[in-house]
């Protein structure tokens, strides 16, 4: 017996999200068969009415319902600090720390010679005109500590420096409440290069 | 920062979904906001349309997307056996054995005092007008081999015996406690093989 259809369709869809593998998917699929119609409905409404709903912030590139993203309409924050992340995972990651006061850049990807990534398909060229607009002191790289991430920090970097912002990179270290023991020697490195006086 | 609204109605969808818990939830959704919106239509387009294409086999209750089942609507399966499972799952994983060749009966549930599930709750009406039109020889309970699975194959069997149908219950090759739906398909064989009447 092959697999109902209406069951098969619902597994591809799913199995096509990460992390949901064809098991699961399946799994999935006879979960949502057994399930009221409305449930299922609200389900498929929530996903498609979702992201239609999501735009990107016109100033920061955020994900947002508006025209601007909360962090860019909250007047209290910054407006001359600049932080730059590679997508709005990563704001959303940072803004759980409670502690940053500025404003970001999303860049929407990453530089990735591999992947056939360059800088005109991320966000530098937006990030270049806030900057040109004036008022920042200040951008912050918040890229990944990757290869990709330090790239794309460099890049940035070496293009930012000549308009007189200043520009920093996040410290790599050993996180806080790990175990030297178990730190990745790489990790190790950066945190005795980057290590300060007390 | 609150999360983005529509983020925050994906993710709450999505966390409903059983073994999706909430981290998992805001990566989906984070991932949905990020393909295009047709792709996301797409997958909402599977789920909705394909719950609501989905029926009950007029004759054993099996998932279907026409009248009857692909089992059923086979004219080649013998129609003197049945094959009493809890849910489409197991009919599935009984079609994965490529052995069997009778039709099957859906009960779409279990008997369970402790979740009110009574008689009257799962599709043994349906079963016993089955057997009561005839040409049913045997019946072979293949609920799992749980507390709740042997009772409602006790329960079956002292149902049907008056009828004069043979009934059996599938052997305990079936490892006791493990689900149905994960029983690889040599095991199965094994359980449907060793098959003893009651």
């Amino acid at each position: 017996m092959r697999q109902v259809e209406p069951i098969q369709r619902m597994t591809e869809e799913l199995a096509k999200l990460p992390g949901i593998g064809r098991k699961s998917a399946q799994r999935l699929a006879y979960h949502l068969a057994a399930i009221p119609l409305e449930d299922v409905q609200a389900l498929a409404q929530a996903l498609a009415q979702g992201r239609a709903d999501i735009k990107l912030c016109l100033q920061c590139g955020n994900y947002t319902a508006e025209e601007l993203c909360s962090v860019c309409a909250d007047p209290k924050r910054r407006q001359d600090v600049l932080c730059v992340v590679r997508d709005p995972r990563d704001v959303a990651a940072m803004e759980r720390m409670h502690d940053y006061q500025g404003l970001y850049h999303v860049l929407h990807g990453i530089l990735s010679p591999m992947d056939g990534i360059g800088p005109g398909d991320i966000r530098i060229k937006e990030l270049m005109e806030r900057l040109e607009n004036g008022g920042v002191q200040e951008i912050i790289l918040a890229t990944n500590p990757d290869i990709e991430g330090e790239a794309t920090a460099s890049y940035i970097a070496r293009l930012v420096k000549p308009l007189g912002v200043k520009v920093t990179r996040i410290a790599h270290g050993v996180p806080v409440g790990s175990d030297l023991e178990y730190t990745d020697e790489v990790t190790l490195a950066k945190a005795m290069e980057g290590r300060r006086e007390l």
